[in-house]
């Protein structure tokens, strides 16, 4: 099943979010407008925004407050995006150049700035204050994973349970918001707005396993920007994490990080992936958290969204990009 | 007169500004805490959060939600620090080396973010709507002014028009979201509330036209980083427009922005500047904003904090660094 479908029932409004995003970038500063409109308008798979209107969907959908909080959480994640490709001098997203690339450092890490300053006045414009709390929590877990991310690149000593600790706090938080803005600007009860929680942080946790898998078996040309990315940046990832524990011995990741980089490396760590049970055993962990992403929606009134969602959590595990 | 003194209104209520900006670093994950201790112990003059406390003076003195929005922008205007400093790779603010100079640009980025997104915690724990909206809308105008002063930074062509709406865009921001902040969270009427806008507004243009003669004629030791640092930069302010316009034909600037940098160029700049009038011409246009800035404060209740106001309005022009 394609996105788009199990998306079926916010389609429409996924395309106000889309009309949002756009506005963003009528500003009187013709260079910010362009900024702000090359950064928003090439959007990506709209998962997040999609999570807050489908959450929304169960009890009063108000649209007027989830078209706020959809395209904040969208604009958010863009400026994650910006702020990771300035600091990991990343040239290539979504298959164009970066605006690290094009306009540099600076105007990147500015950029960010400005776009998380949006995300937080459209996030103000629900005027709920449980949200607008969450809101910035939701900011700082994710800073604090990537600085984790960052402060442990290249030290192969990681242990699995960091990994989803850190994969928890720079993914899943971002995907638990999308649900519980969505499930509380819809005025759900608590049980409903707690089962929503789980199923995006269980759901955005599969998510990353899957990112984190695609980066070893994909194609440039799938992903939009080049394979084995995370090694380059000297990130650990479940598959390199098994990598290590299979080859205790002697395995291309230590090689790789103790001289910060190396081709042949990445290329031989690849084929290790590859030629193994492990891609086999990440989608059977990234099918776990999607089985418990799903395990209580059940609870949740009978629609036709409560099936998108089970959808969306089986489109988690056989996503090519 | 001190700025202590002049704080004396707020003095007790400033520590506890400072205990909570300590309280913030009282993280679980080690590093975080060192990074967030290190950027927010060394606090400068603490002018902000003076303005938020002072300003909340003149009706009902709310203590805690006070407390919350003067830490809030301290810590934003510490989050622009950190930023400003890791894209103009600078190693000393303060008299000690900056975060981007200890940590590298990826943890200066990201810790940004992270103060960001706690300053936005904070003042979303005022839970008044007027003042989180002013909060997002402040921090675009800032990141907005940013991107205009990096964007055009080494271009000659500026005029005083361009460089009065960046400084309000870049500091005069912050400095009215503090004052009006603290009105609008003791319940001061609308009238009393643009008088103090108005003041943080007119006090923080006064404050970068000072911090940018300051520039010129201060000392390392006093700043607490090398002087001549915005023509450095490429940053074109009030004392270097005015050597273009007194001196169109041949000077240092044109030649030092053509070569992006140049030290003699630097040197002689500052030492037009100091032999001619531009210094004096430079302070009486702070001055004026300053008694803008204190032209509607009589309207405010009479009280010892009103005088704090002027005084501090006049310490603006004798300020040494």
């Amino acid at each position: 099943m394609e996105l788009s479908e199990i998306f079926a029932p916010v389609e429409n409004d996924l395309v106000k979010v889309k009309e949002a995003l756009h506005s963003i970038s009528k500003v009187d500063f013709s260079h910010l407008a362009e900024l702000v409109n090359y950064s928003l308008k090439n959007t990506g798979k709209m998962i997040r925004p999609a999570l807050t209107l489908l959450a929304g969907k169960f009890y009063n959908y108000n649209l007027d407050l989830l078209l706020n909080m959809a395209t904040s959480v969208e604009v958010m994640h863009t400026a994650t995006l910006v702020h990771d490709d300035a600091i990991d001098h990343s040239a290539m997203r979504r298959g164009r150049a970066t605006v690290y690339r094009l306009w540099g450092d600076e105007q990147a890490v500015l950029l960010g700035d400005y776009l998380f300053a949006e995300a937080g006045g459209l996030c103000a414009a629900t005027e709920n204050l449980r949200v607008i709390r969450q809101f910035s929590a939701t900011l700082k877990t994710i800073s604090s994973g990537e600085i984790d991310q960052a402060y442990n690149s290249f030290n192969p000593g990681q242990s699995r349970d960091k990994y989803f600790s850190r994969i928890a706090k720079k993914t899943a938080a971002l995907f638990s918001l999308s649900t519980e803005s969505g499930a509380v600007l819809s005025d759900a009860p608590e049980e409903s707005i707690q089962i929503l929680v789980d199923y995006g942080y269980n759901l955005g946790v599969a998510f990353q396993v899957v990112d984190d898998i695609l980066d070893f078996t994909s194609t440039e040309d799938e992903l939009g920007k080049p394979v084995g990315s995370d090694l380059t940046q000297g990130t650990i990832t479940l598959p390199s994490l098994m990598i290590m524990e299979k080859y205790p011995e002697d395995n291309p990741i230590v090689k790789l990080f103790a001289n910060k980089g190396g081709q042949a490396e990445i290329d031989m760590a690849i084929e290790i992936v590859k030629n193994s049970t492990i891609i086999d055993e990440c989608y059977e962990i990234a099918e776990d958290y999607c089985q418990k992403a799903c395990r209580d929606i059940k609870k949740l009134p009978d629609c036709e969204t409560r099936t998108c969602l089970e959808e969306l959590a089986h489109y988690m595990t056989i996503r090519k990009k």
